[in-house]
C-alpha cells in the first residue's frame, strides 16, 4: 500500500489512528509511553477510572476472535469512562453479505468514536481508516501477520520501565518471527527507539536469511542469539504450524530453540524474559523461566492495560 | 388476538409498551419524533449521554439473533445512562426446558425496566406485554412478518427530517412487502401521519393485489409504481426467498425490481432513498444509488439511535 | 482438601471469599443476610445504584456456560456500580493451550478486584482462591456437585424473610440430593443457622441412605418426607439423570416425587416452596404449586439480586 501521507497523522502530525509501529516518530512512541505511565497508577487505585473518555463510544470490532485482546481493549476503555460495544461482528455482517465498508459506514452512523480493529487480513485496519468519518478512530488490535502494535508498545513500555534506557540495549526476539505481527511491530519500535541492537532466532523455516533487511541481525541457534542479551522476547509458537512442513513437532522445537534456564544463563545475569501470551510451558519457554525472577510476563499484560488507554485518549483527543 | 383496550397504552392513554406502530395515535407518534429530535442532538456531543435512565436496567431479549440491532439498542440505553443486559436468551432458558413466560417472570424479579423483545413468533413481544409486572416495560424490536416499530419510527423520522410534512407525500415501498415487518410498520404509521399516498411495489408473488386492503395503491411494475414518488423505501431482499418457488435469482430480481439510477430518474428529482439495511448491494438496488446524493440510509442509522432513545425514556417514564 | 485455615477468611476472621457456606459461622451468615436486607431497598429505588464498587473490575469466569446465573452476578455488580467483564472463558483460553492458573495469573495482572468463577469441576474456585494475588476477591458461583452458596445464602435470605426464625423451622430438601450443590450449600447454611430439623427427600438413587452423616433425616417417600414442614425445597431434576440408570422417566418421577398441591397439604399450612429455577413444571413440581400462593420462587430471584450484591460488596471490602 501507498500513501502520500502517513495515514496515522493528522495534518499537524498527530495521531490520529493507531494501525502501526512503523512509521511513528520516536517522539510518538515516547508521547504514547509517558502517557501509559501516568495510566499504571490509575490500575492501582481503589477507584480505577478517570473520565477522559465519558460519553465516548467505543467499538470492539473483532472480525478475527480473541477473548483475551478484546478483554484487555474493553478494560482500557472503561477506566477511561466510555461505553463498550462488543459486536460479534463475524457472526453479524459478513454472513448477511454486506460489505465490510457499508458494516463500518454503518457503525460509524451510530456516532461511533473508537473502533478497536482486529482483523485476519493485513491491512484491513488501513483499509477501514482511510474509509471513517473523520470523527472515528481506528486502533489496530492485530491484522494477519502485519502489525499488533498495541502488543509492540507494552513490550516497549516494559523495557523501559526495567531497562530505563534503549540506547544500550541488545534485544533478542526468539520464535516464529516469520508469521508473527507481535515480532514486526517491536522491530519498528525497538528501531526508532534506537535499540543498539535487535536480533532474530529461530530456525530457518521460521526466520529467513532475508529479514536481515530489517535492520536486525539473524540467528539460527538459540545459544548464540541470545548470548550477552538484555532482553529476550520470546514468541508464541502458534499450533497450526506443527503440522505443516515447518517444524517437525513441539518437542523438537523445545529441544532446539525452547528457553530453558540453563539457556538463559548465556543472557546478561540482569537480562529480562518477555512473552506476549498465552503461554505454551514446555514448548517455546520452559516453566521454570517462565515461574523465575526474570521473567516479567505478567507485568507485560498490567502495563498493556496503561498502554492501550493511552493509545486510545490520545487518538480520540486530536481532531482528523 | 383481540384485547379491550390497545396493551401499548395506560388508562391515560400514555405509551408504557412499544409494540406496533398499527394503533398508535399521530399524537403519540408526533411525541415520540419530536423527543427523538432533542436526543439528536445529543449524539453529537462531546459527552454523549442523557441522565434519563440512570440505574435503570435495560435487558436485550433477542430470542432471534440480530447483532445489528441489538447493538442500536445497546447504545441508545447507555446513552440514556442505564445499564445494559445482553442475555444470550436463546441459548439459556430454551434449552433448559423453561417456558417463556417463566423466562420472562424470572427476569422481571431481578427488577427490570425495560425489555426489548425480538423474537421469531408474531406477537410474542405481545405475549410478554400483558404478562409483565407492571413496573417492566417491553419494547418490540421485531417480531415475525408482523412488526418493526422502532425501524418504522426511525424512517418516519428520516422523513420529516428532510420532507418537514407528511401530507403532501406519495411513498413508494418497493420489495418483499409481504414478509417484511419493516413494510406493514412503515404503512401504520404512514397512514397515520396522513401521507397522501402510500404505494407498494414488488413482484405478485411478493405483493399480492389484497394488500390493497391496508390502504396502499399495489404496483407489480417498478417504474410505474416509483413514478413521481417523494420517498422510495427499498426493501432488504432475505436470501432465503430465492431458494424457493417466489422468485427466480437475485440477478432477475435486479433486473425487473432492482432500483439504479435510471430508473430513480422517474421518481421525483428531490425523492429520497431509505434501506432498513443490511444493504445487497446489486441485488434490490445498485451501488450507484447508495452511493448516490438521494440515499439518506446512513441518516437513518443515526436517527435510529435518536428514536429509540425516545422510546425508551418516554415507556420508562409513564406508570402502567 | 485440607487447609491450615479457612481460605474463606483473612487472618481476622473475616470474608475474603466466598466459596461454601461450609466453614461459614453463623455470625458471618447472618452478617451477609443483613447486608443483603438494606440492598433489597436499593433494587426497589428508582435509581438502582449504590457507589460501593465504583471503579472496581468485577470479572465473570464462566468456565461452565449458565446464562441466567451469570446475569444475576452482573446486575449485582453493575447495581454496586462495579464495571463487569464477562469473559468467554471456555472458548478463550483453554483452547489455546494455556494452563487455568496461567489464565488466572493473566488475569489478575489487569487489576480484578473480584473473579465469579463457575466451573464444572468440584474445588476449581478453592483453587484459584489459593493461587490469586491479594487484591483479587473469588466468589463461587457454583463448581460441579460441590457447592453453590450465594444460592444457599438467598435460599436463607428467603426462609428468613418468610419465617423470621430457623431454630423452630423443619425443612425439607427434595428431589436429586445427591447430585445437587444447592442441596449441599442449603444443609450447611441452615444447619449452622439453627434450623431445628433438616430433611432430604427423595428416591434411593438419588438419596443414599449415608447421607444423614451430614445431620439430616433422610426420606424415600415424598409423603412422609414434607409432612408438617416449614419450608419445602425443590430441586432442579436434570434431564441429564434421565438417561441413565438412576431414574426411570420424568412422568415416573413425578408420580413419585412431583409436587402436588394434594400433597402440599401435608406440610404446615403456611408453609413456603422454593425452587431454583430453572422450573421443570410437571416433573419436579406442578404448574398449580408454581403458580400457588405458597411458593416464593420469584422472591428467591429478588432477593439474589441482593444477597450477590452483598457477598460482594463484603469481600470486596476486606483485606486478605
Amino acid at each position: 500500500m501507498l500513501y502520500k501521507r502517513n495515514p496515522q497523522l493528522n495534518k499537524n502530525g498527530e495521531l490520529i489512528h493507531l494501525l502501526s509501529t512503523e512509521g511513528l516518530t520516536k517522539d510518538i512512541l515516547t508521547q504514547i509511553l509517558d502517557t501509559a505511565s501516568n495510566f499504571v497508577s490509575v490500575n492501582d487505585r481503589e477507584v480505577k477510572k478517570v473520565p477522559l473518555l465519558r460519553g465516548k463510544s467505543v467499538f470492539n470490532l473483532f472480525f478475527e476472535n480473541s477473548t483475551r485482546t478484546r478483554t484487555t481493549f474493553e478494560i482500557a476503555a472503561k477506566r477511561l469512562s466510555a461505553d463498550v460495544f462488543n459486536l460479534d461482528i463475524a457472526r453479524s455482517s459478513a454472513s448477511k453479505g454486506e460489505t465490510l465498508l457499508d458494516t463500518i459506514d454503518n457503525l460509524s452512523a451510530m456516532a461511533a468514536d473508537v473502533f478497536v480493529v482486529r482483523h485476519s487480513e493485513s491491512g484491513a485496519p488501513y483499509l477501514i481508516a482511510q474509509h471513517v468519518a473523520p470523527h472515528v478512530h481506528v486502533v489496530n488490535a492485530g491484522d494477519g501477520r502485519h502489525a499488533h502494535p498495541t502488543q509492540g508498545l507494552l513490550d516497549m513500555y516494559t523495557i523501559r520501565h526495567y531497562k530505563k534506557d534503549f540506547s544500550n540495549l541488545r534485544v533478542a526476539i526468539v520464535g516464529d518471527v516469520l508469521h508473527s505481527r507481535v515480532a514486526r511491530s517491536d522491530i519498528h519500535a525497538l528501531t526508532t527507539l534506537g535499540a543498539a541492537e535487535v536480533r532474530v532466532v529461530g530456525p530457518r523455516t521460521l526466520v529467513p536469511a532475508d529479514m536481515a533487511s530489517m535492520g536486525v541481525r539473524v540467528f539460527h541457534n538459540l545459544e548464540e542469539g541470545i548470548k550477552d542479551c538484555d532482553v529476550i522476547i520470546t514468541l508464541r509458537l502458534q499450533n497450526e504450524r506443527m503440522s505443516g512442513a515447518l517444524l517437525p513437532s513441539s518437542q523438537e522445537y523445545f529441544k532446539s530453540f525452547g528457553l530453558t534456564e540453563k539457556r538463559l544463563e548465556l543472557a546478561k545475569p540482569d537480562a529480562i524474559v518477555m512473552h506476549p501470551g498465552p503461554i505454551n510451558r514446555g514448548v517455546e519457554i520452559d516453566s521454570a523461566v517462565v515461574d523465575g525472577p526474570q521473567a516479567v510476563i505478567l507485568s507485560q499484560v498490567t502495563f498493556g492495560i496503561a498502554v492501550r488507554m493511552a493509545v486510545m485518549s490520545i487518538v480520540a483527543g486530536n481532531e482528523a
